[in-house]
């Protein structure tokens, strides 16, 4: 982009053109005091201000002082609380650490009465308990390990802020009485004074704006770095991570900061708030006056007018996910590429309806894969097969593979078949839920060709595929000569006998043959590309022609044509089709006129096609 | 549905199976205790036990004793709540009820020290608070409107139990405390006694656990009963009652609950429990003996499990909304219905790609919508028109709408036109937004076709659109023709001229006669329908043909064609055309070879658009 005009800076954007006025709007707020409890915190600048979006997909918006280092203090707590998930579990660390909000202030001691456990991880004394559970590990430091856990949140190499980190260490006394107190509930199994050390050295570590928001969203993308994609958190405990965020995130306030902002989200006593949309984005806030909740507060307001204008509330309009129903037809509207025979052709016209297709797409979960289990059940009674169109499926959870898994059994139950195609994505979590290679197609196209067959199968007998070489005079553009015109043109005829597998045409070949298959099968499939196997677009089978286009507009041959079952062709060369022009003029317009009505007729299909497409 | 076989009964559903399942593990789960503090509550049958999910869009799934009913108690608590604010509003209501967890048990008093607010409306205090502030109106009592208001959230005609009411108000001897501390405090602002009376009474409302999820629904869309289509509560407040339901609706189990369970929701000591999965769906449990926070026993293990199954958690995968960029493409890829003379057909291959198309798609919000704007901004230096298409656009929420109007904004300043199309359901917010409505096309044909004008016009200067009537041999069906055919034919042929809106062919005419268009210009229209306007899908110029399909395969005519600009036409009709083979044979295979060229070019475009369909 080095060569993009001045005008593309993302400045331009109407986001951050937002974010520069909110800016503004409150960076003359003088609420709040700056942080005094240790003298390093106190020397903060009350002016700085930064505000930062990342979005799930890495995109970073920021203004102000985004890039100054300021501690993250109490923000640490909600990452640590994942590392000790991770070490030991839920159920060992729900034991020792309660997840209820207390309604009590930050530096409350807060233990349950029976067991000694403090009320949750936000809170001073649940965040030392966890601290305590960090398993050492592969040479490091329970402090090296929690630096470079953040640090994979963050994308880059955090640091520890030395003096800050001496400052809380030689004026904890209170977090030290909170050990010592953890220590005689048995919450803490051996001595708290390393693992006050390290609680120390986790609250000192020096962050930016930007690395709170891009910590928000790895959050918000299930764990994983979107810079970066490094993993900084197992994605099955990022919920766990979120919902104590949520409900104790900030301090005594965090109830009404749900209610107004909405947003799982952490502050600490540095100026900065990390708040998540899950799914969506991460934002950090960084200014240090705080409120007497202990928030930064520039950092609610800021937060409560993102929420209102951005309609960021985890409960606002527009949380409903997409209808994974995206079209439905059925065989009777559309076909398989295989050309069929006429009198095949019919039945299938007449039966088609049996074959359901359900285009996909989305995201299938429990709810948007639930009516698509509705509609399969409604129409089991009017169809055979039912096919999953996935192409325009995003992503599937554990619950909608289930549900497809099920939903296939209980067809079954019922006499149908269901499969799924366009699933090539799928194709490890299918195999791994146990759905059988079998039903699942590469395209919509093989799959409604088996579907088919199989009703062919069932109406026209075992021989219904059995193909047998025609005569010219069954040939569809010569139906309209005479027995001389036949006879006359088999003598002028080339005839070219072809293998399985041969290649008739190749793509980019002149255009300068019409083909009329009198035996065997071909298929017309588009030119293979790097990261495309070829595609089948056409086929033909005896009593068929291909080829007529190239010789009308004289293109180069846009598809490979490569034959399916050994074949034989009469071939009507570019010298000949013009020389009837004056040899045989009355056999020239009678093939013609069949030419243009074959063109007419797969006009119309594929004007039809479009129209369906386009819904 | 009267017709359908009996195994289409919802049973045999995969959920409803999956429900019977979770059913029949829990039946026989013995803890916890049927209420017994009013001698009516102990009457309940502990082996009751229903479960049933009601969708946001009216599906219901129940399994057990969904159709008893029992009291309502505190569940009734979250709706009341939604009343309050629409009667007051946000700010006099959190004035006097804060929305913070207290930690605290449901029947402790809980008041802030300094204000005497209670701490939240999910407790008695806060509960009981928020009833004094419900407004009697339109003739109704205070009772009567919440009963009203509770059976809109139901859809159905709720019932008061008076044998529980009766019972709760001879024993209520806490609650009348609690009113008169209330009282004390000017919380309340008048005698409590009729008050209490009324929260006696709205906690003895009847409800079966079927009632519950369709409540549950109800928030989950917003406030709009998905059955009865009815208004429960303002959606205005819907975020309000999820978040206090988030962080306060299980008594002191509200965090662990949103932590294991992940769902707003609220529990009454009747034995029932309401969840909410927003924009999804409700859930009813119902089964009476309460565990010791005083929360149906099984019915948190049935939450649980329903979580955990289902992945409804809030933070669980699968959240994230659907990108909003479905494709994109210019206008070199794809072109209007316009048909073009060559030499405009030519400069619009050349210069196409400066019109972007962007096809969005699903719910537009915030994080949605942001990628449209990086998009359009990258762009915005190879292009002068983006056309915004809406086509698969289901909502846009405020936000989105500011982003687009914005958008459009500082694309203006770049010197771009940005328009939207197919977004006739979104046209009056658009115009209520202040969207030109010169900007806003009914579908992605029309606004190309505005785009392309606007092209042509640069580059060819303000005569390009000049119609001028073309000679025989200017039409491309007879320009093989020598001058000699061409006067016989010109003897030959009938004329037609038709002045503007005149219908020259009508959907279901016989298909007897091709069109040569000499003057003028026709539009082909596809049949109107009783929901939808005749769609454009073809226009032609002067020397243009049209007609030919019916001539050739004998079909009737599928779509009408109506003057554009007074046209003049030249017939060929069934008989001249077929008198041709024997009369003119050379003309007539340099008739049907353009012809065939014709619908070859047709039938490579349209089978090209079927591809860029597919994607």
């Amino acid at each position: 982009m080095s060569l993009a005009p001045a005008y593309l800076s993302p400045s331009n954007s109407p986001i951050e053109q937002y974010l520069r006025q909110l800016l503004a709007k409150h960076a003359g707020l003088e609420e709040g005091a700056v942080a005094d409890y240790i003298p390093e915190l106190a020397k903060a600048d009350p002016r700085s201000f930064g505000i930062c979006i990342a979005t799930r997909d890495g995109h970073i918006y920021e203004v102000g002082d985004t890039r100054q280092a300021f501690t993250i203090q109490s923000i640490s707590k909600a990452l640590t609380y994942g590392i000790a998930l991770e070490d030991h579990g839920e159920d060992f660390v729900l034991a020792k650490v309660g997840v209820e909000p207390s309604g009590d202030a930050f530096n409350a001691i807060s233990l349950k009465p029976e067991s000694g456990a403090p009320f949750n991880p936000m809170i001073n004394a649940g965040a030392i308990a966890i601290c305590g559970q960090i398993s050492p590990a592969d040479g490091q430091t329970r402090s090296e390990k929690i630096l470079a856990r953040l640090s994979a949140y963050a994308g880059r190499t955090l640091t520890v802020d030395e003096a800050v980190y001496l400052s809380e260490s030689q004026t904890g006394h209170r977090n030290r009485a909170i050990g010592w107190m953890l220590r005689n509930f048995d919450i803490l199994d051996h001595e708290p004074t390393d693992i006050l050390e390290s609680y120390f050295r986790q609250c000192a570590i020096q962050v930016t704006c930007r690395d709170l928001a891009i910590m928000g969203a790895t959050l918000a993308n299930q764990g994983r770095n979107p810079l970066t994609r490094e993993r900084a958190v197992d994605p099955a405990y990022v919920h766990n991570v979120l919902s104590v965020m949520s409900t104790c995130g900030m301090y005594d306030y965090s109830g009404e900061w749900l209610y107004r902002v909405g947003l799982p989200a952490k502050s600490g006593v540095g100026g900065g708030i990390l708040a998540v949309l899950p799914g969506q984005l991460g934002i950090g806030i960084y200014s240090p006056p705080l409120d007497r909740q202990g928030n930064s507060a520039r950092g609610i307001k800021v937060c409560e007018d993102l929420s209102r204008d951005l309609a960021l509330h985890l409960f606002a309009n527009g949380t409903a996910p997409q209808p994974s129903l995206r079209l439905t037809y059925d065989g009777s509207q559309v076909s398989s590429c295989r050309r069929r025979p006429s009198r095949l052709q019919q039945k299938l016209r007449a039966t088609g309806h049996r074959i359901r297709v359900i285009e996909l797409q989305g995201e299938l979960i429990f709810s948007t894969f639930e009516p698509v289990i509705r509609l399969a059940l409604k129409q089991a009674p009017y169809c055979d097969f039912v096919i999953l169109n996935l192409r325009y499926v995003m992503t599937i959870d554990e619950v909608a593979l289930k549900m497809i898994i099920e939903l296939k059994q209980t067809l079954s139950e019922l006499g149908l078949q269901m499969m799924v195609c366009d699933g090539e994505q799928f194709a490890k979590v299918f195999q791994e839920a146990g759905l059988e290679q079998s039903m699942q197609f590469a395209n919509e196209d093989t799959a409604l060709e088996h579907c088919e067959n199989e009703l062919l199968k069932r109406i026209v007998g075992p021989d219904w595929n059995k193909l047998t070489p025609v005569s010219l005079k069954d040939c569809f553009l010569l139906s309209e000569l005479d027995a001389e015109e036949l006879a006359w043109l088999d003598g002028e005829m080339g005839t070219r006998e072809s293998p399985q597998g041969d290649y008739l045409i190749h793509a980019g070949d002149p255009g300068d043959s019409l083909y009329l298959l009198v035996a065997g099968s071909v298929e017309v499939r588009l030119p293979e590309t790097s990261n495309q196997a070829g595609k089948r677009i056409d086929v033909f089978e005896a009593g068929m022609s291909f080829g007529e286009m190239g010789l009308l507009d004289g293109l180069p041959r846009s598809a490979n044509v490569v034959v399916l079952d050994d074949a034989v062709c009469r071939v009507i060369s570019r010298p000949l089709f013009e020389s009837l022009d004056s040899v045989r003029p009355g056999l020239k317009i009678k093939l013609l006129k069949r030419l243009s009505y074959l063109l007419s007729y797969n006009l119309r299909k594929s004007n039809d096609e479009v129209a369906a497409y386009r819904g």
